[in-house]
């Protein structure tokens, strides 16, 4: 087992990477204590890993909560379906939600923790790399509104992470590469070295050798752990861990949400992000074509859907004035170094997105 | 203007305190600054105090959101009318909500700012005497459900807390009353000189004599910031605020929601909490002789209306398991020393609650 810390004074807490966690007792039980527990999760998760929970929590007592499927899953009715459970359990103030699943499970159940009595323990148990190496670290909970992605939510950072391994080997692999994608983000924000090691480990990581995948989780966390400790609520660095992401959201919602997968998108964006910093003067045009080649050796798509660049940059809210008047972007330096910027050629990025989107 | 800090470290706010705030121009902009603002009020303050208000802002562009008045608009869906209104209004990360009004309104729109985009910035503009003293202090928000009080919320503290003391001219005697009981709580809790001062000048506080009022406000405010600074998220010292609640609860849902005011049965249960504690031989019997002369005097309720003592019981919670086993009450052992504790004779308790509610 591997662990790195998320040191966030009182709020600091271990994310824990390896096989067979969700069936040891023993950590559960140190992170579970006697409280009064309900364990969230969805069909598919509960059908093929809430068994191997069951096992790890034997003998505690524990309500549960199963919500169907589905990215359109994450809803504030779906939040409230927890809430209501938790109701329905009397759990007290210090009782702890578990969610097991991925994304869209962690950031409902996050949520309803965040919200039921002002805020009881949560445990994340991510079961999708995606969740594991990203949305399960550093707090942030939350469900879309019909105006807009994450608009309802709050930061609320879970107890402990337990990431198990074991239950990657039942994730599609065109999930396993969405999340691949999100390593890549955290190694480009941060961590050249990283990068260097993804370039040669990639085959083996998304081959699911155990090594492999296990440290790449690791050092995508760490990285994330380092950036959430120095700013939990996203007014600084954290901004960084955005990159790829102005792009690749408005490529989601382009495509059709639900058509393109958010890792998918983010590879994409990574892509654009890394190029556009390039034709900026900022990162060399070499870097630029490494980050093209690694999002293409995952098997993920380096280029976007032909949405056409009025549409593009509508979808990135660069059509409207936001907060100081300018949209920052998030950009490279060099390969391990990112910067949030309004200082960009908006002609320069008219004219790659013209090209990569269709005028 | 008088000024009390409560310290938080980086969410340290004051809360202000004198006549005419809500019309003065240099201090709203510098609370405001240039931000995004939405007011959110109801429909009895908006024709009172919004135009006061709307002065106060003059130059500054500013969405509105009113809702309809009374207790049960304490819900979700409420606090959704809230997002909403922030949604439609476009405003970002870094806008505000005014939460203008009681109770109800700060706690709605409080909960509205702490969820839109993961926490606004929020401003709690309290224009009753029990919002003024209590409830816009502290950082807590929250709907109810209906499985019970307050079961969805958030810690979220606002960034300042602007009480204008002419809005008290249009608050009815009654309501006067019930925030007066939550001056007196304060005081009993921690603070025996003031309860003293009380005693000396309640009349002149309910006659709505400004410097009395002011002072009132000003010393309550003072004794509740002091206690969160010490215990922002009530895991500690804070629940020492909830004297006489577990009783003022029950009494409220007893009597039936909306018949017996929060305040006023508040004031009933500091009665029934000193009785107690003077019958467990913790506080001397002349000293909750006190409390209920005081009690009196102010014109609120020293007794509860005759809902029986297993219902009362059951109401309190005390015939449920609850965390650790036992019910704490905080009971006082001197008037300005309050204590949580599970030690008390549940015999003395049911004979106390015989006589006053009946067997």
């Amino acid at each position: 087992m591997q662990r790195v810390e998320v040191t966030l004074a009182e709020r600091s807490y271990p994310i824990l990477v390896g096989p067979g966690l969700l069936q040891s007792r023993e950590l559960l039980a140190s992170h579970a204590g006697d409280a009064q527990l309900l364990v969230v999760t969805d069909q598919t998760v509960a059908r093929l890993w809430l068994p191997r929970l069951a096992q790890g929590l034997a003998g505690h007592d524990f309500a549960r909560c199963v919500i169907p499927d589905g990215e359109e899953q994450k809803t504030l009715e779906t939040a409230m379906s927890v809430i209501d459970a938790l109701v329905a359990a009397r759990i007290h103030r210090d009782g702890m939600v578990l969610a097991l699943g991925g994304g869209v499970v962690g950031d409902v159940a996050g949520f309803a923790a965040a919200s039921y009595q002002r805020g009881i323990g949560l445990l994340q148990l991510p079961t999708t790399l995606l969740a594991q190496v990203d949305s399960s670290v550093g707090g942030k909970t939350g469900v879309n509104h019909p105006g807009g992605k994450n608009l309802i939510g709050a930061f609320h950072q879970p107890r402990a992470v337990i990431a198990d391994t074991d239950t990657l080997s039942t994730l599609p692999d065109r999930e396993l590469r969405a999340g691949f994608a999100e390593i890549v983000k955290a190694a480009l924000v941060a961590d050249a070295a990283f990068f260097g090691w993804l370039e040669q480990n990639a085959g083996a990581v998304l081959a699911r050798e155990p090594e492999a995948l296990a440290q790449a989780i690791r050092r995508a966390c760490k990285i994330k752990a380092a950036i959430v400790a120095q700013d939990e609520r996203e007014q600084g660095p954290r901004t960084l861990l955005n990159l790829g992401h102005s792009f690749g959201h408005a490529i989601e919602a382009g495509a059709g949400y639900g058509r393109v997968l958010h890792g998918e998108a983010v590879a994409t964006g990574l892509v654009l992000a890394a190029e556009f910093s390039a034709r900026s003067g900022r990162l060399k045009s070499e870097d630029a074509a490494r980050v093209r080649a690694l999002v293409q050796r995952a098997g993920l798509p380096a280029d976007p859907p032909r949405i056409g660049r009025g549409r593009m940059l509508e979808l990135m809210g660069m059509d409207k004035k936001v907060a100081g008047g300018r949209l920052r972007l998030v950009l490279l330096d060099a390969i391990g170094a990112a910067t949030a910027t309004a200082d960009y050629a908006d002609d320069a990025l008219g004219q790659l997105l013209a090209e990569r989107v269709g005028a």
